[in-house]
């Protein structure tokens, strides 16, 4: 990040948090330029003070003047307080960013993956005075689609089976706590996710993976189904994807397709029996993509078996968010 | 295990190894009759004394006279001894019940899950003076098949995406041991099965879970594709299966087939997010099956996602094994 007299004015809500941390982290990595940084969060962490480029930041209440000169808010502080002042924003003419699932399904609220769908964003205008809402797709959608994007704009995809290998990470700080400490609930085992399952028994985080990828691929035809199972790991997210194309697309290819593809980086060593591991890309920006193969139960070229790891805290939210910010610019 | 003067002699190869010891314990649970018991290994661990029911045995060394007088030998020591010693065994009239790969695919030779294929087992007699070999099915293939079976049963598989979630048990006991320590190859990290890559990029686990499932099911169309992971957990495996039918099956009717299948057990309950984890079939028999729903990526009822656990050492291996020999009392 850099002060810049004619960069944006930014704020970041819920910054105490794992993702409001990140955000920090990869705005200054990007070198993203702003002419002011206001650090926002809830009553309890107000006060707190904040060292960021060697400048001291004292952490702000969220309150509904806390908007007033902001032109790019990133918000991660959960649905609830994205519904109550994400309005808030907009109606102050900020473009809020958000990394909540409050909005994500709203019509006429873009939900974007840069490297995906940027032309959702189309008419959003920084300093036009007019704010607008950008919702952040969920993790696990992004680390999917990363991958089985350009391979979707060659040859369509009609159905995706996603099986999920999630990270405690998303389960937050506590989760990754306990999977140090090698207590009974994360260490050595693995469950169904978390999040709530319904009436379809399906959980939240299986739809959403079902419905976003509809909303981003602004294709409503497209089959995908879900299970999103949550493993002893840190923070990168892993997911074995098959998928169903209408038009025959051979695995060379589809190698080719995914070398030349942004944000993404091949790891497909079959003799080393290298593959993508969340280890590997921890901390990292790009999603990693392996395993490619032409799938056996499919006949002719019309399926292909892919394995996809992606930093679930970067690339799963905060990255995707900031370079969001950046298409404003 | 118990004496018994009328009961058959039996035999157990790799006596020493992880499945060679649960052979003697689900022998003992299950209380298996039998008139004398030969533990045999290699020559390393010849001599060692063993006390099992309150006798003391001594370890020999698996040699060509091993056999004489065995009428069910129970091979657990690794593809290249069964090769050798387990055509040996069948020429002095013992059946040889293996858990290696070697015969599996061999025409003549059954793969056995009790629960599902018994009948490919017809002929072959104990005491018949006839020796045969029959082989046990590779881990993965039991936990899936036990589930998925009852229903390909009523509405005839026709297309199955299987994800594996794989305990490091099934590495042996260094992998183990290296995940209890934490260090950093199978601690928080999960990885593409270590199995050798073959040139269509599957992996050996992978391909045997597809060619295993179709001479099981007896069924040369049934489409099978599979994507093997390793996950940090240490002694049972984990399966999300995307299934698809013939003919339509809904969900509460496959809860209802799951429910009265033997070896199978459901936990599905959805309200409290209460499903099968690789920690609660630990030393378990029986297989557990939940996430029972209908997918929502095929039309009408044609498609199920369930999620299925097992003890990959007990039903993945010894347990269907001593089920095998049972079936020959």
């Amino acid at each position: 990040m850099s002060l810049k007299e004619d960069g944006p004015s930014v704020a970041i809500v819920g910054v105490t948090g794992a993702v409001g941390q990140e955000f920090l982290s990869v705005l200054s990595d990007r070198d993203f330029p702003y002419r002011s940084l206001k650090l926002l969060a809830s009553k309890r962490s107000a006060g707190k003070k904040v060292n960021y480029e060697n400048r001291d930041y004292t952490v702000e209440e969220l309150t509904e003047s806390s908007f007033d000169d902001v032109d790019i808010a990133l918000f991660s502080a959960g649905g609830s307080i994205s519904k109550k002042f994400g309005p808030i924003a907009v109606d102050k003419g900020t473009i809020v960013v958000d990394n909540s699932s409050a909005f994500r399904m709203d019509d006429g609220i873009p939900l974007v993956i840069p490297e995906v769908n940027p032309e959702a964003m189309e008419g959003i205008k920084l300093k036009s005075g007019k704010g607008a809402l950008i919702a952040n797709p969920n993790c696990s959608t992004i680390i999917c689609l990363m991958a089985a994007t350009p391979l979707h704009r060659r040859a369509k995809v009609s159905r995706m089976v996603v099986s999920t290998y999630q990270a405690a990470s998303g389960a937050g700080a506590a989760a990754m706590e306990e999977l140090e400490l090698q207590t009974r609930e994360y260490a050595f085992n693995l469950f169904s996710h978390n999040a709530p399952v319904l009436s379809n028994g399906y959980n939240e985080e299986e739809m959403k993976l079902v419905k976003e990828t509809r909303k981003i691929w602004n294709n409503k035809s497209v089959k995908v189904t879900a299970t999103c199972i949550r493993v002893p790991v840190m923070r990168a997210h892993a997911e074995s994807v098959n998928l169903q194309f209408e038009t025959p697309l051979d695995e060379d290819t589809a190698r080719e397709i995914l070398r030349n593809a942004p944000g993404v980086v091949v790891i497909d060593d079959r003799a080393a029996n290298h593959f993508p591991t969340p280890l590997e890309v921890s901390n990292k920006d790009d999603v990693a993509v392996g395993r490619i193969r032409q799938d056996v139960s499919q006949d002719g070229n019309y399926g292909l078996d892919i394995f996809v790891c992606g930093d679930q805290i970067r690339k799963g939210a905060a990255l995707n968010a900031v370079q969001i910010a950046e298409l404003l610019l």
